[in-house]
């Protein structure tokens, strides 16, 4: 029960598409990452997802629309909403999602992570 | 599916100890407040609940300790455990917290609400 800073912890690390937890609750993580670049496109099918950004610009894509999002102004994707976030220069989030869900979704690739590190 | 920018939903609202809805996932609410002075003790049994502050101090008060939060600090107070929000200036706080979740716990009284506005 001790409190986070945001902006320490993500300074702990530069990896990018790799969150980190930094709390928990309600059987969900709270996660810190650096997203650069492209990720996959993918669908979270029984999670809900919140990105909350700190700093930089993250754009959300759906098929069929994009949102861009900036410091302090987050997004729910709901389960079952293919998505992939984009970022032309180096964003950092803050996710909330449950302790069931896997970075890549339904597309298990070189991008999966199945561990995450606590920090 | 759309952006919330936090700052622009604080905005809308001037009231202290009344948070508004403005997401939903898993099953719980993103919720936004302003506080100042001192709430009353209590307790949620099932719900772990996330204070994350957007602007000002926030001092979480337990029965043994205090915690002093900061702009981009966060703390999770888990289910079962007492605790006082307390803010000597106006301060702006994300909350998440599961739906069922009473904003004075096991404290019934003339604090408590029984609906939250959905900004």
């Amino acid at each position: 029960m001790k409190k986070i800073n945001v902006f320490e912890k993500l300074s702990l690390f530069r990896d990018y598409w790799d969150p980190k937890i930094v709390g928990e609750l309600n059987e969900q993580y709270v996660k810190l990452a650096k997203f650069k670049g492209e990720f996959v496109w993918h669908t979270h099918e029984n999670e809900d997802e919140m990105f909350f950004v700190l700093n930089g610009e993250l754009i959300m894509e759906f098929r069929d629309h994009k949102t861009k999002l900036q410091e302090n102004e987050f997004i729910v994707v709901p389960r079952g909403t293919e998505h992939r976030p984009v970022a032309k220069k180096e964003v950092a989030v803050m996710l909330i999602e449950p302790k069931s869900t896997i970075n890549t979704g339904d597309k298990e690739g070189n991008m999966t992570l199945n561990n995450l590190d606590i920090i």
